[in-house]
């Protein structure tokens, strides 16, 4: 249980009965998953098909999930070396999905730059999606045995409900109303399955037992809820100089998110009649206008409100695993950083 | 060694010293196959994304690289269940390639029905491709711990050259003019190394030697050349009685063939000249002017002499793979059948 051999952090070094424990800080697992992954994944054989790979790798990212998968076994034990190799897994099938996510959006770009499909094509893109995922693969096929088929249902089972969600998201993209319920089990499946998976794998590479994985599985389901809360906020109400870029977008592409379902579902006749006249005609002033609506309605309020109750209940999982209290603080800052965060 | 307890068909019982061995042929084993792998492979929750993949499989095919790989099994052994979970995620790896590459290629027909992406739309075909591959991988995930790390290392390694043959094709499609080789180099990556890769994990599962595997690697792989240079000869010379459609389809569509190459490469200028204007201009009669010039330049012959090679060095692989000759009769018929066939 001790941190003995690592390098001393007196800001992560918590006491607990003889030994010091020292784990590490989103920041620094975030900086050390960069050290191994920040690298070329692909051979030099193709540049027509792994160029375009390696150019949306090269894009970055926050890393969270490979990052809480760490944390997930950083919880039993020191980190091992299969969990370095599922949180690779892991990054690079949420890369091979927003590739093609993108695609299927027609996104035109990410963090700022050109999507890959833009740059290189439809075909290239989908192909260099397919080469990723099949890479993500890669790094699982070298865990060891004992792990390797529980580590794959669960990654399998996750990668279907992903591919679920996105099916669900353009499905409503092409209806009018959708429920708060129905936008929760996409949101559940699009981003906070993959959160959750993530660290129940560290969980079961740490050797953690059943309860635990369950504990620690609805702690990132919780924390996913909210994370996309968050989003959806920033989105409308984000400040533009931490944001990184005017917020509003979402409420441009009509987009249906938390926000704009809630306000459908409480505005007065009045308010629903010119929300859904700005989301048809597209006025100037339009993301003013429907940003007063979702003040008028609280639906602001709302959001924080009902993020705060998905943190809340993250964390209750969190401190329901039977683990010391000082191993879970890495993972309960994640989540506050996670939910708080402006960027 | 015996095959006791199976069903008897005396076509295909040889007698090698105290034993009988009854082994299964293509027909029997496509139709074993056809039975496990004919059945619903996604739930209903989401008819939006399942349908599309159901629908795929639905339409059928050879089934030939699941067959290939049991019957490398059963080279060695009677056939395991771990062969059956390799063939089913082999099957379905081809099917997701197909759906993709469907997309990239923009196919309009796959065995003369709708392609997914014109049914259901390209991005419920791409999803549809991707749950798939995950699919794919949930077979392999069931398999004993023991080969599970050598499986998923050959079907990793396949799976990406099978992403770079796809991309090769496109790039050349760009080219006006490729070199045989290089054409060579596509057709293996595209469909040799599936075939070749099917045969050995199912030899691997058999408890076969590294020797063995190579040769039978090599047999595959020989074959899936041979096989392609069949499926282009039947696109010009097929007999749309038994081919099931008019040749000429890779000619209507400038494809670059075997044929074209070969002709393009041995043509007279004024030949040459001619080829280039009827790929250009596509006149009326373009077909039938481009077959004369084909066999004019006798690539219609260079073809089957080409395939004949191949052929004879895939034998030659399956003579020089140690095992009882008897034991090789299936695998050879196959390769007979597949180089043979006129549909």
């Amino acid at each position: 249980m001790s941190g003995g051999g690592r390098r001393r952090r007196s800001d992560h070094t918590w006491t607990t009965g003889l030994f010091s424990i020292i784990m590490f800080s989103f920041a620094e697992l975030a900086e050390q998953f960069a050290g191994k992954f920040d690298t070329k994944h692909f051979p030099d054989s193709l540049p027509s098909l792994y160029q375009p790979a390696e150019y949306f790798l090269s894009m970055g990212g926050k890393r969270v999930r490979p990052v809480i998968c760490l944390m997930g076994n950083e919880l039993f034990d020191t980190i091992q070396p299969d969990a370095w190799n599922v949180a690779h897994a892991v990054e690079l099938f949420h890369n091979f999905t927003l590739i093609h996510d993108d695609i299927m959006d027609k996104a035109p770009l990410r963090r700022g730059k050109p999507t890959v499909h833009v740059k290189y094509g439809e075909p290239t893109a989908l192909l260099a999606g397919d080469v990723m995922i099949v890479a993500a693969y890669d790094y699982l096929s070298k865990i060891n045995t004992v792990h390797l088929p529980g580590i794959m249902h669960l990654f399998n089972k996750t990668a279907r409900e992903v591919c679920e969600g996105q099916q669900l998201d353009m499905d409503f993209e092409k209806r009018e109303r959708i429920t708060l319920d129905e936008y929760m089990q996409m949101v559940t499946l699009k981003t906070s399955v993959l959160l959750a998976a993530s660290v129940q794998m560290g969980a079961m590479l740490g050797g953690s037992g059943e309860g635990n994985q369950e504990h620690l599985y609805a702690f990132g389901k919780n924390l996913g809820i909210a994370f996309q809360l968050q989003d959806d906020y920033l989105d409308a109400f984000g400040d533009p100089e931490k944001f990184g870029k005017q917020p509003g977008g979402d409420i441009m592409a009509n987009k249906k998110t938390f926000l704009t379902i809630q306000a459908l579902e409480t505005a007065t006749p009045v308010q629903q009649k010119e929300l859904l006249y700005l989301m048809k005609e597209n006025p100037p002033g339009k993301v003013e206008r429907v940003l007063q609506i979702f003040r008028d309605c609280k639906v602001d309020q709302w959001a924080k409100d009902l993020k705060d109750k998905y943190l809340g209940l993250a964390l209750r999982h969190l401190e329901d695993t039977a683990v010391t209290g000082s191993r879970k603080q890495p993972l309960e800052e994640l989540a506050l950083f996670l939910v708080q965060r402006e960027y």
